[in-house]
């Protein structure tokens, strides 16, 4: 954003009050228009000053409330990062078969056409994707595009929940590992098959095909984990199969 | 708990040096040590103190971090408080459709002896609940029993989000409308189904089952809100279900 010269001035005397420690305790800045009147210029330049600030992240903006020095608290980050050391691989991949198959086929019955179209493209580039970054960064945007379009809000969070625990190098390290170039053709028609069977409309194959790749994953994650589910009398691949 | 001298002397000169704003910018106290030194007492006598703010909510201990004043922010808390207002009845009906048939699932294949006779005690005393309010009260230990007995956190922390966000007043008075003393009953030989599947060790009736009970809930819920699922064009009952 480029600013004139009276957002400039009214920029750095915002970073001048930021900086003396003067607002009220919750972090929350004067309003616009006491900024306005304070700084003896249009509200205009106090918003883009603001505006400028908020980019570069240094303040931001709670609908309704005001304007608040730093960054919003992230709960989910805080819950993730509560999680993590609580969980493991296995426990995670279990909660991953429980949600996943169910989003897609809510995602098969909500879905619209462009989306269809994105889920194709994400598939196309994950295929494609040269290094496992690029192929982890692929597979987790064509996931988290089914989560977001089964267009309910506490599965999406749960989801969410999920894909941060996951974000975990550690665990991004073994994933990575447990692919190769077959595994990698394997996967590309497996979430072909998903796809279809959303763009049909199809609920049931939807969520059949979301379990079956899952568990494809999954075996292929034990192997390099090299824990046996069984052996802590888990019974992690009955979970979402009907037996 | 019953403080000595020397802790109540300690306990007070603690508070003092709270409300003195003396401590590091994230309200965490000096360590035990630091305190005995300070105060030149016994650490026992520090701890013992210490003991008896953390009781009152004054502080609170963070393992291997140390000791804070206040109380620890809640992640779940912000986070369920977040969706509240992003969500409705019918997307938490799905949720919980694609979370609790798993977790009774799961819990059918962990469970140990002794928390079969809770689970058995807890459906009991929802049965026998005199009012809404105990129902309500039975019913959320009940389910969230078995989620615990599922033994996966990850899911766990899922269902605790869904089950905060469902302590909104406005939905447990939907809630209790929906139950007279026919329903009462059903729900009493629904539960009664769920825990025997579960003590039988059978992992797709207890799945079933569950199933079951929360597409007989939600049928009545669905009445007492007066508005078709359907309208919305959400194929509600699909969810969990295999066609």
């Amino acid at each position: 954003m480029t600013l004139n010269r009276s957002s400039l001035q009214v920029r750095e005397r915002l970073l001048a009050l930021i900086k003396s420690g003067e607002w009220r305790e919750d972090g929350q800045l004067p309003t616009e228009r006491s900024l306005s009147e304070r700084f003896d210029v249009g509200r205009r330049h106090v918003r883009q000053a603001l505006d400028a600030l908020e980019e570069e992240g240094l303040v931001w903006r709670r609908q309704g409330k005001g304007t608040f020095i730093g960054q919003p608290a992230d709960p989910m980050g805080d819950l993730a990062a509560k999680i993590t050391g609580e969980t493991n691989t296995l426990e995670v991949m279990e909660a991953r078969l429980c949600i996943e198959p169910e989003l897609a086929a809510l995602c098969a019955t909500r879905m619209l056409p462009e989306e269809i179209a994105r889920l194709r493209h994400l598939a196309q580039r994950q295929f494609e994707a040269g290094d496992a970054q690029a192929t982890e960064l692929w597979d987790g945007a064509l996931h988290r595009l089914i989560a977001q379009c089964a267009r309910n809000r506490p599965l999406l969070t749960a989801y969410a929940l999920l894909d941060k625990i996951r974000s975990n190098p550690d665990w991004v390290a073994i994933r990575a590992k447990a692919r190769d170039g077959a595994s990698l053709a394997v996967t590309h028609s497996e979430h072909l098959a998903i796809v279809d069977a959303i763009a049909l409309g199809h609920a049931a194959a939807a969520r059949h095909a979301m379990r079956d790749h899952l568990e494809t994953r999954f075996r292929a994650l034990e192997g390099e984990i090299g824990h046996a589910a069984t052996a802590e009398g888990k019974t992690f691949f009955t979970v979402g199969t009907e037996i």
